[in-house]
């Protein structure tokens, strides 16, 4: 059995044409899909609009052996879409009793009055199977047409994510034998793409044809993708750890993890292992820095917390930064860098410090300091020492990647 | 002149397809296209397959004016977009010397050596214009055809937005001519989404044809967009203003603004107006309010910086939160929550102090305090108090609408 199922994910609503959302729902849908095995195929938003919808629905369906539906479920008039999926297949809209019960009681639950617009909310086309939808009021449906699947999920992230987790994809898996697909990622920084690719060249050209490479470079980071796709997942996990055993060496100290992981998880796990605590001190990068690390459930393991000192007054009161350092050399500059980092450290007794100072942008440059100069400093048990960044005139670009780069390089210290 | 000009956004990227990237480009091309009266009608993601290129294409220019493509112009292997849209219109590839010279500059300023893929790169299809990319390696390319247009561009978004900024927008509306479409966004806090519409219920049934309303909910607010299209701007301003106005009374204090702005910026806008200075402390929120508030430029004239307290040992040492607090009511609890606000706002020389600290999970939950139990707390020039709040189970979900909350609390007080 080596067939793939071939999925199509379909987000309605204008406000994804508009621009006025993001859409994460199809990314979170591609990522679980593939990892049981489906293949999706292609992604497609389109507006609320009736023709647009029984268009898709038409098309995708001589693509895809399952159709996924996002979006269009709310109470409001703007939606339309269970409406027309009832007339794409020419059935009637049923009242359902136990969705209407579900809305009531999370109704109750919030102490709020049900309105018409709710009953409304409780119809579902006649031909569908309910999937029933516990952290929301709109409930999922589920339709058989031949060997093809169509699924309608409410556009609220949670309440897509609690459908397909507790009902779309463990019945996609009994309707459907897939094959395996095997993942492996590799993330490497300070490399970039054309000499990454230079630099494997001969080992990307003698993979076995069932494996695949692909490069996604972000933020000055590229991680590199194997895919592998049959029948025996013991044999693709072989092969791709073969070819990852051989392509390590090549890539020396620029691999920093070999799964999908951020920085700052590698950092955790060293961090934890050796019992070591951390610290921050930052100014351009603002809270970030504390923020992606936060993140993280299980962090207190090892974060005591940071400082965000964003006024010079902060910098010398909280910090303990020396005035004639502020005065003589500036906010952003490495003396300061170097007091920051060593005084948080001491300050949030922890085994290191990390701290960040700069311009981000967009105002606030001069000639000799200009938008994007940006010093990072660590302090270690044994030393403390700042490095100069000079970075972008985007504001966004310069808070992320100082925090990268202040992750990266606190990870090459564990 | 009343005709919309039809515009198809398409993504090409197997990692879009796996979910091991988030699509923002598009997004942000809507937003920008629909600010100038182009209608985006679909959006669509394929993956690096030849096939599914030439299909996408031949059936976009079917629906579509404007084919605005992203992605698949790296350097690397498993990038085939532009040997495909030279077969698609059954042109050659040439090599453009001026291309090669702006890749070249740009590894002399990096200090790289050019590699063959480079080269590569400097080839495009013969019947396209070249459009010079200034802040990356792969050239956009615009393609007329009869009336339509096709325009390939790299899908990292810095490069990206530098092509269609300075280019594709530009170019598009010397060539097409486009109706006027208003948008205004209006922002609520604190009302369901069904409630709200039942409110408004009379007022939407009269708005005029040519205005439309969107719903858009999004972590406990919901936004409402107004939307006009028409030939004469003054009169859709004209319009619009006046549903706002019939609207507003009828909102009330659930309206916190009057654009899409984001709570923070309202926030920002009233304390420098009144020259007032805030300051945080967070402990579950872990950073997020002080990114939040710094990632906008010029936040430094309103916010002196915070604090991260992730330990009770820095909660003490750094916030001064009394250690009998600590031991009798625990880290989170009213008392600590209090304090938090009150000393922060005290060391930090601020005029408001803002704080947080609750369990966001998944861990570290007991009977008496669950996961999702949180204590905000604000300190003004006048008073100090705090406001329990009963979250989800969810981490994140936790962490944002905390720091929601705390913002929406805050700016209640300006």
């Amino acid at each position: 059995m080596n067939t793939h199922t071939y999925v199509e994910i379909i987000t309605i609503g204008d406000e994804i044409l508009y621009g006025q959302i993001t859409d994460t729902n199809s990314q979170w849908m591609g990522t679980e899909l593939n990892k049981i095995g489906f293949k999706v195929i292609r992604k497609t938003s389109i507006g609320d609009t009736r023709e647009e919808i029984l268009n898709i629905l038409d098309e995708a369906q001589k693509r895809a052996d399952v159709i996924l539906i996002t979006g269009g479920l709310g109470p409001t008039k703007d939606d339309i879409t269970k409406k027309t999926i009832a007339d794409y297949f020419g059935v009637d809209m049923t009242f359902h009793q136990e969705v209407y019960d579900n809305i009531a009681e999370l109704f109750r639950n919030r102490n709020r009055e049900l309105t018409e617009l709710n009953r409304l909310q409780a119809e579902v086309p006649s031909n569908g199977k309910v999937l029933m939808n516990e952290v929301g009021t709109a409930p999922g449906m589920w339709f058989d047409s031949g060997n093809k699947t169509f699924v309608s999920m409410p556009g609220v992230p949670r309440e897509m994510k609690f459908l397909m987790t507790n009902h779309v994809l463990p019945q996609l898996q009994k309707k459907y034998e897939t094959p395996h697909i095997v993942h492996k990622m590799l993330r490497t920084m300070g490399i970039p793409e054309s000499v990454l690719a230079q630099t494997i060249e001969d080992w990307e050209n003698n993979l076995p044809e069932f494996i695949k490479l692909a490069y996604l470079p972000r933020f000055g980071q590229v991680r590199l993708r194997l895919t592998a796709v049959g029948e025996d997942k013991t044999e693709l996990d072989y092969a791709i750890n073969e070819q990852v055993e051989l392509l390590k060496p090549l890539l020396g100290d620029k691999l920093f993890a070999e799964e999908d992981v951020e920085i700052e998880k590698v950092i955790m796990d060293k961090m934890i292992t050796k019992g070591l605590k951390l610290a921050t001190a930052e100014s351009c990068t603002g809270g970030l820095l504390a923020h992606r690390i936060t993140k993280m459930a299980g962090c207190s393991a090892f974060y005591n917390g940071g400082i965000v000192s964003y006024s010079n007054d902060v910098k010398h009161s909280q910090l303990g930064v020396l005035k004639e350092t502020l005065e003589s050399y500036g906010a952003v500059s490495e003396q300061t860098a170097l007091q920051m980092a060593e005084n948080v450290k001491e300050k949030y007794n922890s085994d290191f410090g990390i701290a960040t100072t700069g311009i981000a942008g967009p105002d606030g440059g001069t000639e000799e300091k200009p938008v994007g100069t940006v010093w990072i400093a660590i302090s270690t048990p044994t030393e403390t020492k700042a490095k100069l960044l000079q970075l972008t005139k985007q504001r966004e670009v310069n808070i992320t990647a100082t925090t990268n780069n202040v992750l990266q390089w606190l990870n090459d210290h564990l």
